[in-house]
């Protein structure tokens, strides 16, 4: 293993206060599955059924975990969450089946569920088989330890690389009642041998159904965790799953446009947002928390995909790492999209200095202001592509020279 | 101006010899459009009407030469070619758009053609106006002095942040007679603050009608200069151009399907395919060769997405530029590529040496073997994806902190 790496420039000052959720506890261990010396499992129980929705790795070589969860997830019941980090189970053929079978049905026993309500992540190395009973001969003493307040500690156990453990919380009315959100992340942090892994899991006390918690997260990741990149690199792994104890007693939601869920919406929209700004604030190597935004596209669609074409593009992002506000690489970066664009409307800013206007560069602006602007540690790069109203943002990360020290130092 | 780039260590151990083409002559100058103590614009002079087709950038924010060259290649009829390094003319607006046209009306009154005659190219600086008197001024000496040898010469003047010329050859038989291929190309060197461009430009003394030579040459650039990638960026300015003098005199052929075309076409194949592997080994900071072949796709379309998802991946060039075999980041890149694949089929092999076989490590594979290939300067990845019959290669390099310091050094 590399040495830990330092703690990212551009992580957050404090971590907020978790409230417990009634109906989940958490509880870690030492399981020894890769790592020495630190906590590497950890379980969530529920007491009663939650409901759960999730968002999986569109992957077409997704991991033993990714298939179990695709493959339970439409019961929309859990009983459990179990994350191991250490070890992705990724590319491991029928071994890693059987590993992820004999976990769920070892849970199961335990806490006296179906195997089908036991949900699961790994990440990690991948392409070593995972010795499942590793994790599941600890699971009787998770279960029999598990906490309302142990998820800060869970957020600990699912880091692989992470420089630091990703939380979030948020509370807002749904219907008559008061709920809790609360939200634990891993990634991108891709020291070799590790993969990049987005992990995400979310607890909340609200009653919803599992059929309206799943349109819910849907469109709440496609504003949070589909609009950040890191490099582009899809992970095997990538899960985001929420539960819903109903412990708040919310009288419940009969459809997904029903008005009494708009703050709940919004706060989970917050508590998603938050969570993946912090996985690109650890994004390996970072130095910069990069935000693009593309306007007067032609549709909403169109503009994220100039906007992850800025963000994904690595003559974009090295020279942002060398505070070069060089915007020949964004038209670069616009041209390329393949999206509707006017090259001769196309004006870009780096905050609030304009440096390209239709199709020119702006004759008025300093390049002294915008040098002093490129020195911040959040850049925010506009492109307004003049053929439409519509608009997205996005977020990533500079690329330096240690992202590629990083991922180009040998694997053993 | 960074200091020049020392040579690429990939590049070719010598150059061959271009024999004169019939019908075309070549001159350069020192214009000074933004370098000193070099030549910087080529001319080329086909003394009777040439038949030209082109391939032109897809950006949707394509520079001024390349709008022009655009308009004029209906026409398929051209008497000069100028291509000027130091400045792209992109991103220019009208100001680009005059510079273009007082440089083709000007070279046109010189030679006596129409200005739609007249082909252009432009690498260099984006979003700086181009001083187009500065081209056009320099004509005059250019077309007087203009002779059949100076293709070499041709190939230098529009470098820039390459480390060497990039030229290529071959004869082969046309119809009842034998013809000459010559091809120069520029890029992918893209020092702050060039733009990565790809120019090539070959001509041939072959008898081929405009039409059918665009057919050809968009079969060939499929399988070459589509093939390969540096770090997924487009340029604005892409061009290739190829020019057929007729002077060789071959019974004319009526047809793309005609026989008579089989060794004129794997010689433009073997041309292009030659410059454009000289163009990834001169890939910013590139240390590796990388060949990546994709098999067992369901289609070829297909094989070469899955290719190219593999050879844009910053975690598989990372680990290539750190000689590790990690072949779970290559399991990564066919996951991301969304085409059809089976995991559980999945083979890779490095070289000869296969390290996943089945969806799963293969037992066998020797490390230790896999680590001396890696040290090789050309490495191969093959990976069949288990799902049909059909397979495709591209050409890339890896990605090292020389590629983050070239791109992340300040403009000025």
């Amino acid at each position: 293993m590399a040495a830990p790496a330092p703690l990212s420039p551009l992580a957050p000052k404090s971590f907020p206060v978790l409230p417990p959720i009634d109906g989940v506890r958490f509880a870690t261990i030492a399981a020894g599955v890769r790592y020495a010396g630190r906590t590497d499992v950890m379980m969530a129980v529920f007491d009663r059924p939650a409901a759960v929705a999730g968002v999986l790795t569109r992957s077409k070589c997704p991991s033993a975990p990714v298939d179990w969860c695709r493959a339970h997830l439409t019961g929309g019941r859990a009983r459990a969450l179990i994350v191991n980090s250490g070890n992705a189970n990724a590319f491991t053929g029928g071994v890693g089946a059987q590993a992820v079978a004999h976990v769920g049905e070892t849970a199961a026993k335990i806490i006296g569920a179906r195997p089908s309500d036991i949900f699961m992540a790994s990440t990690g190395v991948i392409g070593e088989p995972l010795d499942g009973s590793k994790i599941a001969d600890v699971l009787g003493a998770l279960a029999a330890k598990a906490d309302p307040g142990g998820l800060m500690d869970a957020a600990r156990a699912i880091m692989t690389t992470d420089t630091f453990p990703k939380v979030a919380t948020a509370r807002a009315k749904i219907a008559d009642k008061e709920a809790s959100i609360n939200g634990i992340a891993k990634g991108a942090g891709m020291i070799a041998p590790d993969m990049a892994t987005m992990l995400a899991f979310v607890f909340t006390d609200a009653a919803i159904a599992a059929p309206i918690l799943k349109g819910l997260l849907a469109k709440s990741t496609e504003r949070s965790f589909n609009c950040i990149t890191v490099d582009s690199d899809t992970s095997t792994s990538d899960t985001l799953l929420i539960f819903a104890t109903g412990a708040a007693g919310n009288t419940p939601i009969a459809e997904a446009a029903d008005p009494a869920l708009g703050p709940f919406r919004r706060a989970l929209d917050k508590v998603l947002l938050d969570l993946a700004h912090q996985v690109v604030r650890d994004g390996e190597g970072a130095r910069k928390f990069v935000e693009v935004r593309v306007e007067g596209a032609k549709s909403r669609k169109s503009a994220k995909r100039i906007a992850l074409s800025i963000a994904n593009s690595p003559l974009v992002k090295t020279a942002i790492a060398g505070e070069d506000a060089n915007w020949g690489r964004i038209v670069m970066a616009v041209g390329k999209a393949g999206e509707r664009a006017e090259r001769d409307k196309l004006d870009i800013h780096f905050g609030k200095i304009r440096v390209a206007r239709g199709g020119m560069r702006d004759p008025d602006y300093s390049e002294e202001a915008v040098a002093a602007y490129m020195k911040r540690d959040k850049i925010v790069i506009v492109a307004d592509v003049g053929v439409g109203r519509s608009s997205a943002k996005v977020w990533t990360c500079d690329l330096t020279k240690d992202y590629v020290a990083i991922n180009g130092d040998y694997r053993s």
